[in-house]
């Protein structure tokens, strides 16, 4: 095995084997920055509920894409994922939507990639309902923000992300 | 309707109509751009077979992901795409690789998030086989490059980010 | 071939030739009712955000779905659905939901079970989110509504049901 | 956390943590009612094969749906399933189709949105195959009919319905 | 383009472009051969019924697979098939059973592919559901027997394979 | 139970209890064989980096279709598997290709459905990718390798094609 994961000795992409790592509690979070101009922050207040039924699809996108990451990203194992939340918060005078992702699971391997794709997702599925309004939305800032449980221990980013 | 894509004028998420909308050419192109530290590039480079595999599977779940979008984000149309590309290239002194997704389609709406999606789960892909090695990975600039066909015409990103 | 659509002269279940069938655009309309409690009444519009969400995650399923068609019912053919809509109202004195789908097509076949998927599954949607209040909710009067285009023409159910 | 099962106290769409809740053995049993006239009870039976091929068929897009219901219903948990069948009976006097389906698992939630997705997808299968001989077809009593395991308890539908 | 399909003048997996090629009706035939001992023949006729369902169950697993190839075949273009059949003959004397597949398509490229997988997925279902009786079954043959339509042209096997 | 997997005593098509089979780890190896003629072997050894892309797009489209493999053959369950490999190897002077799978679970199922449709679907990657250069490549000796684990033990082929 290389230092990279997923790639044998003899430099070939693999599934790699989990069978004997330990069920353990897992959990990540990830986050994605998603950049609007003020033309877009006003549709999206404008009328409370515009914002309610456009945040209320990204979070379904989000949790629905968490449960497909195994089908999406070619390496990752098939998971039963015990919990996936979305937030999702908007900063009108920055300008700035910040998707939060969280992700839970009972099991041999972590949940980053989840958390990293239901964030993802979410914030393409904004991204797709303000694009008749700005062409030039920038979604930035895609990361893992804490990971707890399995071997290789937590992890918690020092950027001041933390929720 | 409002003035967002998908939302009715009830504030309702509805996908919308096109069913009148001339069949055109069309075709996007996006990017995202993966930040890795030095060790990241190493890796990468030890072993040219290393980085082609690493690669070549970013390439296959980004084509992959194209296809899957209207399973992803919600509001989007299923399409039959005509062609999808993923150029991927690496800047060993910035640390960066660039994911560069290419769509065409020739039908009645765009393929931005196509494009846009092909991009992120390229992006993402590669991610999670670098993740052994470093943690604090960050994707960054995920957005629409260039938009060709269709009644709202072109565009193209001002930023010299077009390749 | 038999009476029975997909059913061919030897009794075998075929996904039938459409490949000289004409390209016309064609709707269907179909409904779905969700006899619910006044308990269960009171629990969706305890917080009108609370409608909100269960309404819009609905809607969403429903949308999702219908895209889905082919995958699910398995001598469907796979369409390129124009449009999808759900509509929902609660009539709280007589503790029933509503689900309306509208699904449209430029193509070779229908859309009826298009319309009925999405009817469905938007119904069951809103079942998941009430049972933890009341677990004997019935779904009941799932069927076509109006049927537009194609060789076999109109239908129009006949018994004051249309929206 | 809301009287209502995937909403947050924020009033927003999650699926929820089971991350705590004991593994056991859950059981359940849904149905769904397909009200036909004579002239498709008469293609039905026509042909004992006829039948074999529209209930075979019925018989596995109900199966399969019940896999795929964490996909179709956006806040429901992915489950590995240990058990699904489907029992189909037509009444031919009654021109009633009776979809009979039961779902085991050994895990962390209960499968009642599996059940009730089953005997739903089997039902519009059953549709699918006889709409071109009657377009008024009503499915109707889809609901659960017992419930087995898990910390609610059980649920026996108290209709007289239980098979 | 190098002489291999879908591969680029660089060697990298792409999913070429067809925007420009015209749409004509295109045609595929393949097949499949799972070879069986006396004792898994006897149990396949052993009661007609056996026979019917688990050979419905193959049809009906073959067609599935026809529409998902583009997802199973990562640079297969999303199709809309016009039509698939799967016809399947058991010879008892030589403990063979022929899978033949028929897929039709009006659209820019061809489907021999889908032809393909659909006779291999069928194959398998009859492998699965036999393999308690037998485990050392053999499916071989899997080849194209006949394709019409598109700029290629026609191709028909010489092998005395056609049905 | 009939002595077929999968078919109840009424001869009907069932996804089989295995609610009370005991977890344990199981491994199968399968492979099949893909006959080549020498212009196809010339094209593929021609750029070292062709193959390197067409065999590590195979390699990908193997592990993603062993995770597909309970939504392609209908009564298999959905499984968790630990890890999936898929081993190529080109035979330039005889023109054969063997791909080989290897599948791994700690579950209550076996995996040989999902090691022989990994290797089918990898074998399919490659004829897609070399189809325009022959048109008569013939899929063969599609087949269990090895199988460990669960109640009926221990399976090795004794034809020599253990690897």
């Amino acid at each position: 095995m290389s230092q990279l994961s997923h790639i044998s000795a003899k430099g070939e992409a693999v599934m790699v084997d989990v069978s004997d790592k330990s069920e353990t509690t897992r959990m990540a979070k990830a986050q994605a920055l998603i950049k609007i101009n003020q033309q877009t922050v006003a549709s999206l207040v404008a009328g409370e509920h515009h914002k309610g039924d456009v945040f209320a699809c990204a979070r379904i996108a989000g949790i629905q894409a968490a449960k497909k990451t195994s089908d999406l990203i070619p390496l990752c194992h098939p998971l039963m994922l015990s919990k996936v939340t979305i937030d999702l918060s908007l900063d009108e005078a920055a300008g700035e939507i910040k998707v939060l992702s969280t992700v839970k699971l009972k099991g041999q391997t972590g949940v980053e990639m989840e958390a990293l794709t239901a964030a993802s997702v979410a914030a393409l599925t904004i991204y797709d309902m303000c694009k008749a309004v700005q062409k030039d939305i920038v979604i930035s800032e895609l990361k893992l923000l804490e990971k707890h449980g399995g071997k290789s221990g937590e992890f918690i980013a020092n950027e001041g992300d933390k929720c």
